[in-house]
């Protein structure tokens, strides 16, 4: 049984909680949150000792592993400690909004050999997960064209905006990975943003909408929709496109329940809204991957190298938009 | 190039002028009917000469054949007439609602060599026939079920249901037909009949919904599903089920536009609503066979028998309704 | 916590027992098999004490509940203990082949007040609940038409063939039960069977494909379709057809994943083919309404009354199989 | 009855023939061709005098209207002889490859009151007629997002590519027209082009795949998709998100046959192969939009200068290609 140590007790907390009491094999032994309360909620519910004292985490030797689900700009300094302490880690995206500090954090780390796993659950998703196990297997021949659209139910609120490094490191980073999980390296990005939904995006100096086209390594195109807001849920689809045929993925329901009336036919429901419930069997198969290479001694994918360059590519994708030009990353 | 005549321009016959119109080897040389301005008014669109004398078609030697839209009671006499003068015949079904004439009938014109055609013109829908060609074809192995969905928009008025023979004579006997396509002979009918649309329906000692079991020669099983009234159209389906695979066909929307919102997504508009919308391009294809079979000496089919056997089928069906008793049907 | 007994190590009983160990208030305290290798495999995976005794469970007074997953020759006895030792009990379908057996159980234990649910699994599918739930809401007016398709993916092997007490019985039954969750009492039954898949099948008496038309005791109409072999999985729709419209409830395939390529477009994976996965959800539903029930001291629904009907039924549809007549059934 | 001149007998001029033959209200009066036996086989066909000779047709007052379907090099001094010589034209797209060439022939023309329509069929589709009526009525709010997916079943050999002006004026001007059907001007664009296809086509220095990001006049983003190859048919989707959901229009299959099997469920037939199969009512509906235009003294809209914005675009997205750049156009 591994032993889990749990920073954050807020929302996506509470999902790796639930994954870490009903994997067969972890337990979660330790939540740590600032607000203490928020930490024996969780533990309440899923087990585990609640602290506000990261030391009950990062000093317990009984401890095997921690997962970061704290704010965004306590991630380096959490992930630093646990690394230095032994402790394999699984943290949520980004690692951080500012690469120096990445980078800096690398160079902290890099000599440990620490298990170190970034949180882009979208790879675990039986759906693209399937999808890249067929493209990979050589289904539609040459990968030619990839595209993504990634649009959010609602936009987070303005609080969160101000904090969160714009659209590109905040929400279309889950879609670069998934651009780097297809094509592997990307070479070249350009960018558009519009502000076409809530004024306080535009104030915060942030756009709410996107639309990104790429290039990757071996020369395949990509292109990446985003919006902050979609009237009809949450909307996750990925195309690949080859030289001998095309994979889609499609949205999902609830139900396979569809409707015929006069109004309209072979209606199906909105689509799941929220994404602990469109990705909940990810975030379930992620701790498994991580539990399995802690047992079994392998290296966990995505790593850190996997969260630097997606953030490397949000960045290029942000400077693109401003400057208007296409924007090359070294691989 | 052909010369038609067309006995009734009504609703169906107006189909068949359109047709003949399009057609690039056949012409509407007369266009009869009792009432003389329907004569007129289909004339003016599609050619040809008017007339309320049903000699001028009989009675005229450059006329190479005739499409039989009038009323049903009217169809014996019709055809008998025109198999005798020699011209090949597109009779509307049914050929009559009673089997005795059906059979007196085809004593007086059995001798005559003569080229009849009865329009069934779900055969020849482009779906429908891609569909059987593939079963034919042994794609999904042995035919094992036949599941046909079969509900018109909107009941008939009272006045024609009074007259249409009954449910299964009227519109059943496409279904039928259809049945008879994919799997030959049928040995056995069971039918329950239901009245659950309008009150005008039980009142004339007719059903509203039906649904009809039977066996084909070969063993398979197959069910009909009928409705006098569709909210969303004209549901209009077959399902082919064999020991390999089924191949389905489902229904058709005028264009490809779907809507996704708050309240829905996927949404496609309402089915065809209009049969003649639906089945447009089978009604061309129908007398493009005729012709084709003019040319070249050919027998044409659905034919008199096919006529006969989907009237019989028809019966059965009212038969066991009746008596809940399955009822045999000698092939 | 309600302490389990689960009679019964086979595959249906594992089930349970995976879904008592998920379930947060339920324990599985004992599994009785005559086969304690059986029952001791189960206990390592899900806990609880294996037992080759019954009395192991029937004289345990901490024993709250029992879920009876033997073979159904055993059902009948294994209830009637149970519910005489005051358990609750949730007894796979059918109680019994025989209907007689079945009205000497209730003699039994009628004046017990015993708590009895039976297992009628696909009532609990979410699909399945939310388009009940839709039709009885009045989405799509009054219901007119039921067409229920199941189609199992490859049939039983001739020993089970052999005591399944035929298709109605053993597979048709559920569908039976399907047409009660949606339309209450049937009031008529035909049935048409046939042998084209196994000459096993044959051998033993029974049929392999039937179609079964019911109507309803509000006059609605329904249609069942079974075969025991499906080339692409678990087939298992259901359509519900109104006054004012349609729902559907479509085949699940695991993935959202489609293919378009050379030989066709859009094609997804095979419908999911096991029914432990169809309908994993439904099993786990199932469980926690028995739990609520127990926990509330509601009555649990479908109950024993729905097992007896459900039987009533495939014997009529026996009956109308073998005479070729309506079989009428009083409600 | 509107006589109409046709320059161009090839694949494309026979498409217009046929619709000239088949429209109720115009007539094929001359076909023009420099290799006279194509002319002559296209009036065998649909009537007509065939002539080598450009003055049948420019010189006869008996000629209302004029269609253009020449090679592209041909068509200013064709539509500017025409609107000298007082008739309507419709030409076929692009005006010029050239956009002064485009800016000098209007100089010549714009004097004259010319009825000139431009040969962006696919705004006559019924598919993207009704998509846009739907988004231009409201249906689904402020406009967002538009998405084009635009790929070819097959390369065009290496002739043509050679002197189609490149991807973007040849075939993504269809795409960029659609983006003015639905945005109206364009203010930015962006572009990446690819090689991955066919060798030949990187040798003659144009590119096979790109994709293109614009910027509306609203602020509207919009993406285009396009490949010379597609495996599975001639792809055509068009996505439009807004406020309040989205309209989308799928392929589309000659049948609505589908197939389920072993190796996979609800397989579809190949797209429409062929543009002129996809397109054939869009043809049909393009001429009769002239036809009205020139009966009721109506402007025919896509005009002369929506054929030059959309060259302006073209242009704008092969500068960008090459230079990198996002590239502004001046509306």
């Amino acid at each position: 049984m591994l032993r889990f140590g749990l920073f954050g007790a807020g929302r996506i907390g509470r999902v790796h909680a639930a994954s870490l009491a009903a994997h067969p094999r972890t337990e979660l032994a330790v939540v740590h949150d600032p607000v203490e309360v928020a930490a024996h909620e969780i533990a309440a519910l899923y087990g585990g000792t609640p602290t506000g004292d990261a030391d009950a985490i990062l000093g317990d030797p009984g401890i095997d592993a921690v997962i970061i689900a704290s704010p965004t700009p306590t991630h380096v300094e959490l992930l630093t400690a646990c690394a230095q302490a032994g402790k394999a880690v699984l943290c949520e995206k980004p690692i951080d909004l500012d690469l120096a500090r990445v980078d800096a954090c690398w160079e902290d780390i890099k000599g440990l050999n620490a298990t170190v796993m970034v949180g882009f659950n979208r790879r675990f998703d039986p759906t693209f997960t399937e999808m890249r196990e067929r493209v990979t297997g050589g289904e539609i021949g040459r990968l030619e064209q990839l595209l993504i659209t990634s649009r959010d139910p609602a936009p987070a609120p303005a609080a969160y905006i101000a904090s969160s490094g714009g659209l590109f490191r905040d929400m279309t980073i889950h879609d670069l990975d998934m651009a780097r999980f297809f094509l592997g390296e990307v070479v070249e990005v350009q960018a558009i943003g519009a502000n076409l939904i809530e004024p306080y995006i535009a104030e915060a100096g942030d756009v709410d909408s996107a639309v990104v086209s790429m290039r990757g390594a071996g020369g395949e195109l990509c292109q990446i929709t985003n919006s902050r807001r979609c009237a009809f849920g949450y909307d996750q689809r990925v195309e690949a496109f080859g030289a001998d045929g095309m994979l889609s993925a499609g949205n999902q329901t609830a139900t396979s329940v569809r409707r015929s009336g006069a109004a309209g036919t072979e209606t199906a429901a909105p689509y799941l809204h929220f994404f602990l419930d469109r990705y909940a069997t990810a975030y379930r198969a992620e701790l498994d991957h991580l539990v399995i290479c802690m047992e079994q001694g392998l290296t966990p994918s995505p790593g850190f190298a996997d969260g630097r360059a997606a953030l490397v590519l949000a960045d290029a994708a942000t400077e693109s938009m401003k400057t208007g030009r296409t924007v090359r990353v070294d691989s």
